[in-house]
């Protein structure tokens, strides 16, 4: 079924029906390319992980839907994982955020560190976050999540650190050499589901030892991911996936009946 | 270190000392690129996960070098993982080549699925194929492998099925619907690291019903990895990187000491 996502302060009670207009590209999307007609359902997603079946009342350049059920969404993960990814050049942080979305990150923050190369101003960053943005929800549509990971605001390192340290499960990862030593990730996964996990990722050549010894005096765990070096862009997935395997899948849910 | 893929074929013994000539590419990489000198040490790692440390005695066009000793490469993940993918339209089957060498698989087989779209002459093949095991080289070097998957002949999907069943552990990625039931990916995975995995994986829109009972009937289990839809470029690489978390890191191999 179709999947859109809006805002639950869209959504209108009136009579005991609740009903919910979409305008803009969704509307012309419905109407015009999925050519979708009344009495037609579709699924629409809010920013909290509600999802409500809805059936469209009439299409055109708005479509008015009534709400029929809602449910929190079965596909967003039961942590919240922050991606805290430091800023790469060219197309690498575009995987970062249509990978990360599909794998269940829930915000994507871009951090400024020393070996990092790219330097935006702010209007170039209000452009780029706007694409990253677009990304997301792109993907988030595609791969079914219930909500849109936010991109959020570049944050400096130190900043990002501590932050990052708040999460129950702070992961940072390093590759080594000189700092502080790793710890391989499953031994720094918990047995019960973690609320918040951060995963910090450095930028390609990884972070200086005096990051890795800052990031870990804050209170994050320094992660090894493997004797294999993983490019800067595939480093998140890898935890995200880890995750989802250890957290998600482990039980009934990852299965589906014929 | 640097490190280059040679063929054990081309170690010569002399006098009790092993030597090896590099050529070509290698040779001008070494002599004019990194500007190495008789005397500097690098790593040569050979087709059945051999590492060597060599000497180099002399650097030009040709490279001559002599073996210090040799230790089974220490990156490579201890199970075998074929991947079966579906070939897929423009650069989606670039990105699985670069990412499963980097996740450690040891082959990559195209299958030509009944949904996959893209249909190849043996010419067309052939430069393809050149590309990928050029773009799995260059991976492996990037991310230390300790030897250079094969990008393998595309194969049929009803003899790709026959030869992945074969695995010990012979996952078949479905995303469910109609046709057999899935099993969560943690479920299947044994308590022991298994010897030989399979990674059979669909084109964009998924295997249909009879493929899936297919792949069943032939021996394969089918996998569920999750509730969120991976794109078909996502889901070698996320099963690649739940076997290294469970087979590969939960261990001491993982970290490293200060």
């Amino acid at each position: 079924m179709p999947r859109f996502f809006v805002s639950s302060a869209d959504l209108e009670e009136e009579n005991g029906t609740t009903r919910i207009v979409l305008e803009g590209p969704d509307a012309a999307h419905i109407s015009r390319a999925l050519r979708m007609k009344p009495g037609e359902e579709l699924v629409l997603c809010d920013e909290r992980g509600t999802e409500y079946r809805a059936r469209i009342e009439s299409a055109g350049g708005q479509v008015v839907c009534t709400v029929l059920d809602s449910a929190p969404s079965e596909t967003e993960p039961p942590y919240e994982a922050v991606v805290y990814q430091a800023l790469a050049k060219g197309e690498r942080f575009d995987t970062v955020v249509m990978k990360a979305t599909e794998l269940g990150a829930a915000r994507i923050v871009p951090v400024a560190s020393s070996r990092c190369t790219v330097k935006l101003s702010p209007a170039d960053y209000a452009k780029k976050r706007e694409r990253w943005q677009k990304i997301a929800a792109e993907a988030a549509g595609q791969s079914g999540r219930g909500r849109i990971p936010e991109v959020a605001d570049p944050v400096r390192f130190s900043d990002a650190v501590k932050e990052a340290a708040k999460a129950d499960l702070p992961l940072f990862c390093y590759e080594g050499g000189e700092g502080p030593g790793t710890v391989p990730l499953p031994e720094l996964f918990p047995e019960k589901t973690p609320k918040t996990v951060a995963v910090f990722v450095g930028p390609e050549g990884g972070f200086e030892p005096s990051e890795a010894r800052e990031a870990v005096g804050a209170g994050m765990r320094p992660a090894g991911l493997g004797k294999r070096i993983l490019r800067t862009e595939t480093a998140a997935p890898f935890v995200l996936a880890s995750l989802a395997f250890r957290y998600e899948l482990a039980g009934k849910d990852g299965g589906n009946e014929p």
